[in-house]
């Protein structure tokens, strides 16, 4: 028998989930609609049964551990709690629930830890005691690890960088506050500054014939690669704020990399090269050349179910 | 035969040292000039030769280790490197020098980490296993445990909160930047706040009789007490930065506690009711209400012997 764990990354929208060895082989997967889950108990029947229909189709597996990322989950508790962007309501115990339909250990976190695990495990972070991972999506998740562990706080809710304030008195958040540092470093921040710089500058750019609302991270990293002059100074101004969030946390940790991953990292070297620099310039004389900005080493259509994978390897060595 | 360790803080003018037993009892202390040794080999001689007379001067005295608090201290390597106000220039390898003279566990850090090791061993954080301690004097010095165990990170140097940036362009560092957090967050801060306040406001006031030279955090408590409209405004104001700081250090690592220390944290509740206010209105709605704001539980006096014996205490636990 070969013990694989699942890994699940649940979203707003899809549930994916795969069957993942030792070594980070993705031997199965499939996906289930989350928003054809009003009811939790449902979810986790499905859920379960796609699962256990995973590893009967393969010869001779034995599931061992289940990890899971999801928003708003806490690591301590195993619940999710309060999520905007699901059905279920309050706090929901979601490891409990699935450990009596399947009995192998259930580890919950949310994706940009599970993220970080993933990167230790099987990325870019293999030898790495201490390292962030910064997730640039819709959102800026973090992901931090000192001491070869994720920290999850006193809370479990611990590393979320995206909401810390970096501009005080800065762009709305959705959070209720004002100048999280995702509303600048992401990749809806990255669009919220080309409209910014739409306002303030008066060159010509093939942004202004896109409507915002159909702005995205990739057009304009498209446009700066063509050299537009909006797009490059918007990129220019999102990598500043991203290494000044960067050199801060830096002071905190001292981390021995920083792993940069999601839409606006998709931005490659016209975003690594800036926040380089920019981090050069804004961290603490102590530190200076004593950190690594990397792209993540898990490939990206694969990294949710990985990283939540890696999350249940990592308890079953324990 | 008793064993104890060796408590040692290391200043730029004086080094004072202690012998402490497992629960915190300072048996016997001494201090010598720093500043009569400009000589590293002469320090470590005189110092060696003084710890050996304190065990000495006891009966049954068993010396089991040695912990260092020191400017500039990198745990990792048992070394001082490039401390500005210590005449010794370069890498020191402090440990190093000592166990060739004194051969037991020697460890070195330097005094907020030191203050955090002490406050979890003798003080407040005794069942906590993440906390953060601020020692706010000249500058602002932080020791962050997670997991049970300070933050060293992959340089040695973490934990250097008083330099990540919380006013972009502000007031001039020591360090060569703007508007490091100890710029404001910290006895020397609270005095730059003021000669601020006098400049903008037209209130009476009796610190406008005090040289600037002369103005010290006590003073201004002592004003404020007496409901003096610049001071009151001042630790406001002061408070108010300190706890953006702290809001973010929270989002960071969720701890359980924030310990505030040194000469600005003397001013009391003065200080501490509109922190606690501040980081309220500051932190993330997921963590609000979840952590303590408290005075250190280690007396001053003795905090830096107590610190530096904490450390090697858990050391020799390992």
């Amino acid at each position: 028998m070969k013990e694989v764990v699942a890994g699940i990354d649940i979203g707003g929208t899809n549930t994916v989930f795969g069957l993942v060895d030792k070594t980070g082989n993705i031997l199965a997967e499939n996906s289930l609609k989350t928003t054809d889950y009003p009811e939790i108990k449902n979810f986790v029947s499905a859920l379960a049964a796609a699962i256990n229909k995973l590893v009967e189709g393969k010869s001779n597996l034995k599931l061992a551990g289940i990890g899971i990322g999801a928003p708003n989950a806490n690591y301590h508790k195993g619940t999710i709690e309060l999520a905007p962007n699901l059905a279920w309501k309050g706090i929901v115990p979601l490891a409990e629930y699935i450990r009596k339909k399947i009995d192998v250990p259930v580890i919950v976190t949310n994706d940009a830890n599970a993220a970080a695990m993933g990167e230790m495990i099987f990325g870019g972070a293999k030898k790495m005691k201490d390292f962030i991972i910064l997730t640039l999506g819709t959102g800026l998740g973090s992901g931090i690890v000192i001491n070869g562990e994720v920290v999850y706080g006193h809370t479990g809710f611990a590393g979320e960088l995206g909401h810390t304030i970096v501009v005080p008195g800065g762009r709305d958040c959705g959070c209720g506050r004002q100048g999280c540092y995702e509303t600048y470093a992401s990749a809806s921040g990255l669009v919220r500054t080309v409209l910014y710089m739409l306002s303030e500058m008066r060159e010509e750019s093939s942004l202004r014939d896109i409507p915002p609302s159909e702005l995205t991270a990739k057009k304009i990293a498209e446009a700066a690669a063509k050299k537009d002059p909006i797009a490059v100074e918007a990129l220019d101004y999102t990598a500043e704020i991203l290494a000044f969030g960067i050199a801060n946390a830096i002071g905190f940790s001292s981390p021995e990399a920083v792993f940069l991953f999601g839409g606006l990292a998709q931005a490659g070297e016209m975003l690594f090269i800036p926040t380089r620099k920019y981090v050069d310039q804004n961290v603490q004389p102590i530190f200076k050349g004593t950190v690594k900005i990397l792209p993540s080493g898990v490939p990206e259509s694969n990294a949710a179910v990985l990283g939540a994978a890696a999350l249940a390897w990592n308890e079953l060595k324990k």
